[in-house]
């Protein structure tokens, strides 16, 4: 049995601390987390129950449904969703396989798909589940540690907002289910909402990257206390999450372009505070992929890297980049499940088409000092 | 009951003449049948049977389903199919809908499609119902009397030869559902296989194209009868169809390009035998849409156009039209079901964007002649 009064509920505090956590481990993309906030304080404030079940509260023959958002971050700015894409989503699934489902579970917590499953958990009466199959933000759908490590996320169904809905019945491989529901979602209008094949909580605790909401929300809280105590929030991201700033200065070069439905291009900064005479650069493909110094690679994929304003500390998107910007860039470490070498392989630097070795941030930092 | 003794067999004379009269019955479009026959005279070869049964021995309570293939019908002449694709979406469609299917029926007599269902249910060991749902060829889903008299044809089942299969679980309208499978069709390569919602017996009585396969044989046997006696076999095909020749000439002229996937252009035919100072033109959006002489529209969609070699009497595809082919155009009247007003909101001229009235090809002829 499932003790559904583990763990903690979320309040629009709590949402507020996960937006900005989420936005930080987006790493550049992922999506704004705000119109995504907007729509759980909504549902907060019409009563539905936002509880987070930490994942040894799970049985392990739980039948757990991921839940996500679809297609383009820029669309779901633009066009509100309907709000009970995920709802319908997961009534689908429980009816096309003849199961019920116990809880939710998050896909990607960098960035607005932190929200979606909080909003169609409460609306459902279940939990969700406090682990991710990212860690962060990556831009495909196979790209989750449950992809990854076995599972097969067909059959899946996919809602959008003006009420159709899609069963991706069988895929043959998780890319082909990636490219399918890619070409649905753009003729769905470029944002709708899926539920992927249920996982058992067995299958979670192996491979899920645990603790995924408290350590979003608590990151938010320590970017809050920091704001209100006029400390610097930098500092205080780098202390939650272990990370480091590897660079401050000034973006003087972006080059960005939307090619294959995806955000590309490089931004170039030059140093100051402590890091003139050189040029960070960040290559991007919706996320930042890779941060160099002087030409040399130094932060790499899948470890994160975060471009924030210097003063706010606030987290800015790639579509958000600008000339001019005064910004830090952090470098914060993946989950270790993400440096297996089967992880390594779909959202390593080779996952993204680049000819580069990863290579450990901590590593990288050691390799680094002496020289 | 349903009388499995009823109606004929398909043997491989009468897939020679099924490929026939269903290229003429394409009007240009609906891709050539020549490589759906090879495909369903291997089915007969390794013993599969194919019987056709007629409406009336259907009971009004059965349960029938559309197959047919979907996509870009010159993918399909380069990739041959898996061959068990609409097996596949059959079965899956029962599966999902918990019930058993009694007998399948053609979207489409026109083009290839006039051969999915005889494999499919030759396959799966049933028969397929004499009617269709065009008696013709149209290029969308939803241009069908099945849709057009107020079927639903969600849920449907696509399958491709690599072996991903989606369910169109619910479209909000027929409209959406040829959007998004039209998507997803792209990104699995061009040429899938649909099965679509069942339909009752009863309805299919209604509201089908009725005897669309011994039409599309008879007209076939009619063609051989007429080449082997050295006789005119345009004028069989007239005769077969109560058509009539509107016009002969050589193509001058051929504007022809490929838009939003759909071959659409005009062809230019410089009259003689008859026609001498005349100009025929043909225009086309996959199909032959509108023929006009001297720039005055006079057989319009959807009463058929079929361009002919003038000395063979086989029927030239648009994507085959080349310039100085010596033609004949040929106009054929369509079934009463497509002259309702609901159907030609669908499938009349302004389905199709054109700024034109529909006259039925017999009171064109009638209002001609006196001039």
């Amino acid at each position: 049995m499932l003790d559904t009064s583990a763990g903690f509920l979320v309040d629009e505090g709590r949402l507020d601390a996960l937006e900005i956590g989420a936005a930080v481990l987006g790493t550049g993309g992922g999506g704004n987390p705000y119109i995504g906030k907007l729509r759980a304080r909504e549902a907060l404030r019409q009563g539905y129950v936002m509880r987070v079940i930490p994942l040894e509260a799970l049985p392990d023959d739980a039948v757990v449904v991921s839940v996500g958002g679809i297609g383009a971050p820029l669309v779901s700015h633009e066009r509100i969703k309907h709000g009970s894409e995920g709802l319908r989503c997961v009534r689908a699934l429980e009816k096309h396989l003849a199961i019920s489902v116990d809880a939710i579970v998050c896909e990607e917590i960098g960035g607005q798909n932190a929200m979606e499953p909080l909003i169609t958990a409460s609306m459902a009466g279940l939990p969700v589940v406090d682990c991710d199959g990212m860690g962060r933000a990556f831009p495909e759908m196979q790209m989750t540690t449950f992809s990854i490590f076995g599972h097969c996320s067909t059959p899946s169904v996919m809602c959008d907002p003006h009420g159709n809905a899609v069963i991706f019945e069988h895929a043959i491989s998780e890319k082909w289910h990636e490219r399918m529901a890619r070409a649905c979602v753009v003729a769905q209008g470029g944002a709708s909402t899926l539920a992927s094949a249920p996982m058992s909580g067995r299958f979670l605790k192996q491979y899920s990257i645990p603790q995924s909401y408290s350590q979003a929300i608590r990151l938010g809280e320590a970017v809050v206390a920091a704001r209100q105590a006029h400390a610097d929030p930098i500092r205080a991201i780098c202390d939650s999450e272990n990370g480091e700033v590897v660079f401050r200065g000034k973006i003087v070069d972006l080059k960005r372009k939307i090619e294959g439905g995806f955000v590309r291009g490089t931004v170039m900064v030059q140093g100051f505070d402590g890091y003139e005479g050189q040029v960070g650069s960040v290559l991007i493909q919706n996320e930042n992929l890779v941060f160099s110094r002087d030409g040399v690679a130094e932060v790499v994929v899948p470890d994160l890297i975060v471009i924030l304003d210097i003063d706010t500390g606030a987290a800015i998107t790639t579509e958000m980049l600008r000339y001019g910007q005064r910004v830090a860039v952090l470098a914060l470490p993946c989950h270790p499940l993400l440096r297996s070498e089967a992880a390594l392989e779909v959202v390593g630097p080779r996952g993204f088409g680049l000819d580069l070795a990863y290579r450990p941030m901590g590593r990288a930092e050691k390799e680094r000092k002496p020289s």
